[in-house]
């Protein structure tokens, strides 16, 4: 028996193996028929994992017609889009078009959303054969139907920005609400962003000086990022360096900070990031390719007294902080449209 | 050129790829002969880490031989004992028998020390074959030599305690410092320990009752750990689950706690412990199985607002703080007992 906890999670929607969580799930059930704590999306556009699709467009050579068959298979067996081989899923958007009485996700009929929870969880059933989607971008266009469970989210598209800047900023949204949150709960006033011309590292600056730092270094990998960043005034000090190299960031940041961000998508970040924070401070790892190990070991091995965060993608309006970071701050909105065109 | 900053990091005795510090190093260099500010340890003993012991015994199928010879063949390679696969180490004991004039460390010749930074960055040479090793426990009778840097930490082993019982602490003394801090700082009530009749897991309930917590609950893998924990008095609630199964922690944990605090050495415990835990509350990660992806992309796929730490093996006093546990308290001396033979 499926309790209501359990419900809210997504269980009783998994088909094999029963009682795992639906993102560890085989199979799961894509009914479009919502139970009376689900919402149901018509689903206008799937986005695909970058991880993800580049696996899929490797393995089929790059033959957009066998990409294709080769997602609607794994949606058919799987009643998910989650790639067997990467593990990882996307994103979708869609309007609401059905909402049960006991839903606590606040959406109504019509409401065009982003659902901010992996695809990898997500109940999908396609319903147009993806016969729009040449099968050659991560973006897919699409007909049928998602699911969200009562402990899901879901972002309601701003009316005042293109779907692709919404996506853009709510992709990465966690960041920003964390850093902020870091910054409130420990009085930080010096910050660090490795990473900080990206997306998630803009939103990260903007968000600590909203929150209160005074003290803001944006480090980036080169000169014309260095470039851009300072015209976006964002940072009151850019320093080039490689993120990956810990000497080099130590020596190029100076006296370390309260806070570090690691916003940088590569691997090998970690000591850096120690080094880069004072004794007491907070690193904060929202790169998907931190290593723990790395991060524990490390801190450890360097006998350095710092509080490491594993970056959480969920904190309480992340989205609105994001998008209202966007409105007010003219040099996020340079860097971000000048990643997105 | 390598300025003094960086050796106290140890980056003159990294061989390949040059300009890493020691962790990140395919290579370093053991060479016995120390630096001005290097200390020379005559080993006694290694204690692998849990998940790097269990590794190698799973990878070799429990033949003591062949696991001996594998640890051998990293050390030989490595220059250290990093397992590749796992990424851990472990710690060592030994004999300080060389102090360079400038080392900081203020150790001396003939103190028996136990090292606090992990075996993953400490050159190491092994000279007995590890003869007296029969590669069926993490503990390791070795002969050898040991290298610490300016910026390493080691503790004088206590001369009222036995050797194998202050490894034991000192090898886990990470965890209860780190819980007892995150208690005092966040003012935790309820805490939830995964693996709490293990070393790090008593050793953290009795750090968190210590610093204020009153509502705690060991959870354990079967009725024979059950039994142990009640016998030690050291939780105020036993529950008997598979930490890596979501559901069956959470179900087994009831109403979430504020802070919980893993210390399971196996894959998969993540999206248990975010479900053990309160919205706005703390996830301690001590295991060294922990994945970084699973944890960020759990607590977002579940919509969970809990703050995650990467445990950090060292916090200010943490050695004294273990011992002093194990010295002031009857539960931790039959538990970590049992576990040590």
């Amino acid at each position: 028996m499926v309790g209501p906890a359990e419900r809210a999670l997504g269980v009783h929607r998994v088909l094999e193996p029963p009682g795992v969580l639906p993102q560890a799930a085989l199979r799961v059930d894509p009914d479009p028929e919502i139970g009376p704590d689900e919402v149901r999306i018509a689903v206008e556009r799937l986005n695909l994992d970058a991880a993800s699709f580049r696996q899929l467009a490797e393995a089929h050579a790059g033959d957009g017609a066998a990409v294709r068959a080769a997602v609607l298979r794994i949606v058919a067996e799987r009643g998910k889009m989650q790639n067997p081989v990467t593990g990882s899923g996307g994103m979708l958007i869609g309007v609401v078009d059905a909402v049960g009485p006991e839903s606590p996700l606040g959406l109504a009929v019509g409401d065009r959303v982003a659902t901010l929870v992996s695809l990898t969880l997500t109940p999908l059933a396609i319903t147009d054969g993806l016969a729009r989607w040449d099968g050659r971008s991560e973006q897919v266009p699409a007909e049928g139907t998602a699911i969200l469970f009562a402990r899901s989210i879901a972002a309601v598209l701003p009316v005042d920005l293109s779907e692709r800047v919404s996506l853009a900023l709510l992709d990465v949204c966690g960041a920003p609400a964390a850093t902020a949150r870091v910054i409130r709960r420990t009085a930080a006033r010096s910050v660090v962003v490795l990473g900080a011309a990206g997306k998630s590292g803009c939103l990260s600056l903007a968000a600590a000086r909203a929150a209160g730092a005074t003290q803001l270094t944006g480090l980036v990998r080169d000169d014309a990022e260095a470039g851009a960043l300072r015209a976006a005034g964002l940072a009151d000090r850019v320093i080039v360096a490689d993120a990956t190299d810990p000497l080099a960031v130590a020596a190029a940041v100076g006296t370390p900070a309260d806070v570090t961000v690691v916003c940088v998508d590569v691997p090998g970040a970690e000591h850096g990031a120690v080094l880069a924070t004072a004794d007491g401070g907070t690193v904060i790892f929202f790169s998907m390719a931190t290593s723990f190990a790395a991060a524990a070991l490390g801190a450890e091995g360097m006998a350095a007294d710092v509080t490491m965060l594993v970056g959480n993608g969920y904190t309480p309006g992340h989205a609105n902080l994001a998008l209202g970071l966007y409105r007010s701050n003219a040099g996020v909105r340079g860097l971000i449209g000048s990643r997105i065109r």
